[in-house]
């Protein structure tokens, strides 16, 4: 048999990491907190990236990239800025090794030391809006839409792998716009817009909604973000969307001549999802089995397992493989065909399992004789026989079954673990014993915010921009609230 | 009229660095000797990946992404790989920052040093055979055959865009197999793949071949690269592919067992090409009026721009430029209408002359009444019309010839500037005074090429796989040769 996992209810978190371990997509490297992404993972996040390209271009977003160093000083520019990132910064102080004459091997070259430090880039907000002094003279280069593909670096003490890791993958976007109302449609575009791709394609219902002053991006107005529940009822952040007025502007000193010919400061918002969104996928579908990855992302969608005894049997059972594999690659369905003979059916059906493969097709003499195939469906497990004839229809038709049955799972998930409550003691049994989204009012200042964290480990996750809660006390405070906020635990 | 270049008579290199900033490719950041890639730049990078992209898959290679950071003991296990690197290489020693209670602003924070410093990735070879310790066991492992697009940082002191820069994009191959033979075909195979992509996208042919000792990879048994030639008659080498051994799997104690059931060391081979291929692609064809893009890797291939007087006549214009937009963009070809009412046409001409869009049509009135188009192609700025009917076909017929025509012509170019010589004397005349590819005889010794090197600049650039030269006596020496070897001056 496959490696077998720890089950979600014995420990959730030991469940997550065995999961990403031993369906081979990701493991620790020998740097501290760096993760290691290997191919059966990459290629989720290839399709991941290939989606969300499409997306920004079709929104009339251009990639470009931007230097991996930021200096030292430019950091400081905005103040908020440096003191939300200082604490996590990689540093580099010198560019030269030489032999170590006493230990072997090399050591640092004391007389290569930079004048000034370099930043591994954290985010790039600063050495962008550096670059965008140059590109920006007359609202006619505005809007700019600009995107970047990078790896960032945040020096976190406790990692977890594709959650938390000092080194991840992402997308930065950054643009800049002519009025306060354009980067605020823009930010809320791109909030839509990652909720569209958690929704549709990682199958994860998510709430839109505003942060609260202490969750916000260090140098933002505004941030909104997406909150995904897991299926031990803690939220995950996963995708923020910020409108960062004119404080980067006024930072690296952005002017443009707008279209009275006065000079105006340039407004901006910055925004981004990362491999997070892996954890989001992995924690959001899988079961004790092993991995469940939704149709539209799935590298290998259908997967056929030919069932035989003798060579004989091998041949003819292949022949239907080979060409229902063809038939449906025709259709832009991604399949394989596994015939080795170093491992038996039973392990091969195990091995898909654990590897979230969403069709299994089983082919066998009895098969060929019924003109049948066996299907599995990853998400339920259940098994069936079908027809040959048709097969592309119907495992196309089950895909977009699968897909949207992994999304009302996960919805009809949060809706039965998403209390409302009014009641401080309710509140407090909820959050540390049930475990789940509640929603409470709360009287928007940070003091209660910190109070309620400090008590239950709960945060205000977002207020949500869907609202239809109405206003009502606080249930800490008892003072006045617009509306219900979220609270949970989160990763 | 759009920024005028200097031109390559007057000064080459000059010419290379205006053009990559007035046609928006790159332009250099804060940080030394980092670029920044931007949009229009990044839309041919983004090309050029997604085609080899497509060729790694297709040759059995999966994606992977490992750490940026190197422990800096990982660098010393492979003696050669670390004497090449080491001089290099950007360093980070700390990872937090802290507010500067003199200055103002932030300063390293010394009691966040790491015991052991990090490099940042100059190639990956080190930090990836120290994650195949963990998964290669058997020679049912084996192939693997991995691939990594990635960032890397090589401290250049001396550096150009796109062609030497501190920072750059690239991607890495890694593989590992249980045969040397198996580990040469791969060498080979990938060698090969490159310069398949060189002529038949980049549009340059190139020269494979294998390198001198003193040019080869540090770490490496074999080194082989492709060699174009530049406008300047310069060598620029575009992709190499590195035989490596068993050198990286006795430094990290990569064992398998083999189909004997006896322990082996792994084989191992590593490639790669980068953004230097922008500068190939930029130098290889570009003339006095900007850039030429050959078409297969255009993100933009065709431009329509409207001529006319009245709004009346935009209508019109519009109406048929929309038609064949539509009718280009539903056969594969992307295409711009560019109706902007703030740029005369003779600008916009010139601006896509700089910018070398392969295609430009110009439609008005007189085109309207005849059922025309004005066509231009970049390559050799001529014009003339066509009628509408079948522009689909002639336009894609067009675009076959152009991408055909810029590799006829840098064939030709290359061919006329090769020279084989057996006279020292011509020979360095041949390099210091014309310019151009020498093929020569050469003894085989480093002392002798050293020799050639100091008296004339020109180095070996490769020892070329496909030899017709047969046997003779070095051009230095007199002593024999089995093959007459590239000589050239080199980026």
């Amino acid at each position: 048999m496959p490696k077998e996992l720890t089950t979600r209810a014995e420990d959730y978190a030991q469940w997550y990491n065995d999961l990403v371990i031993k369906a081979d997509l990701a493991e620790y490297s020998a740097v501290r907190g760096c993760m290691v992404i290997k191919p059966t993972g990459y290629a989720i996040w290839e399709n991941m990236q290939s989606v969300l390209n499409k997306m920004f271009k079709a929104t009339g977003h251009s990639n470009a990239y931007f230097p991996l160093f930021i200096p030292k000083s430019f950091f400081s520019r905005e103040a908020s800025h440096v003191e939300g990132f200082a604490k996590e910064c990689a540093v580099v102080t010198h560019y030269r090794l030489k032999t170590d004459p006493v230990n072997g091997g090399v050591m640092v070259d004391e007389t290569a030391k930079l004048e000034e430090e370099l930043i591994i880039r954290p985010t790039s907000e600063t050495i962008i809006w550096n670059s965008f002094k140059n590109w920006i003279h007359s609202y006619r280069d505005l809007p700019l839409l600009i995107n970047q593909w990078a790896n960032i670096v945040r020096w976190e003490m406790r990692t977890r792998l594709f959650l938390r890791t000092a080194e991840f993958l992402w997308q930065e976007g950054h643009t800049a716009h002519a009025t306060r109302e354009e980067a605020v449609e823009e930010t809320l575009k791109i909030i839509n817009l990652y909720a569209d791709f958690a929704e549709n394609w990682i199958a994860l219902p998510v709430i839109k909604g505003r942060k609260t002053e202490s969750e916000r991006f260090a140098g933002a107005i505004d941030t909104y973000s997406i909150e995904a529940m897991m299926q031990d009822g803690k939220a995950l952040q996963s995708g923020t969307s910020h409108f960062l007025g004119q404080n980067f502007a006024k930072a690296f000193d952005v002017q443009f001549t707008n279209q009275e010919g006065k000079l105006d400061w340039v407004w901006a918002t910055s925004w981004g999802v990362s491999t997070r969104l892996m954890g989001a996928l992995i924690m959001g579908h899988s079961d004790d089995n092993g991995l469940i990855i939704p149709p539209r992302l799935a590298p290998l969608q259908v997967v056929i397992i030919p069932i035989y005894k003798s060579k004989e049997e091998l041949g003819q059972v292949g022949e239907t493989a080979v060409r229902i594999k063809k038939a449906l690659e025709d259709n832009d369905i991604s399949v394989k065909y596994d015939d080795r003979d170093t491992h038996k059916p039973g392990w091969k059906f195990a091995d898909y399992e654990l590897k979230g493969v969403p069709v299994r097709l089983a082919i066998g003499p009895r098969d060929i004789k019924n003109q049948t195939v066996e299907v599995a469906r990853r998400d339920t497990l259940e098994k069936w026989s079908l027809p040959q004839e048709n097969i592309v229809a119907n495992i196309k038709d089950l895909l977009v079954d699968i897909q949207n049955n992994l999304y009302r799972r996960a919805l009809e998930f949060r809706n039965k673990n998403t209390f409302v409550t009014d009641n401080y003691e309710e509140f407090k049994d909820i959050i540390m014993n049930r475990g789940g989204f509640v929603l409470a009012h709360w009287d928007g200042t940070s003091e209660t915010e910190t109070r309620i964290k400090e008590e239950t480990k709960a945060t205000i996750r977002c207020i949500p921009l869907e609202n239809e809660s109405g206003e009502g006390k606080c249930i800490y405070t008892g003072k006045p609230s617009s509306q219900r906020v979220i609270f949970a635990k989160a990763y």
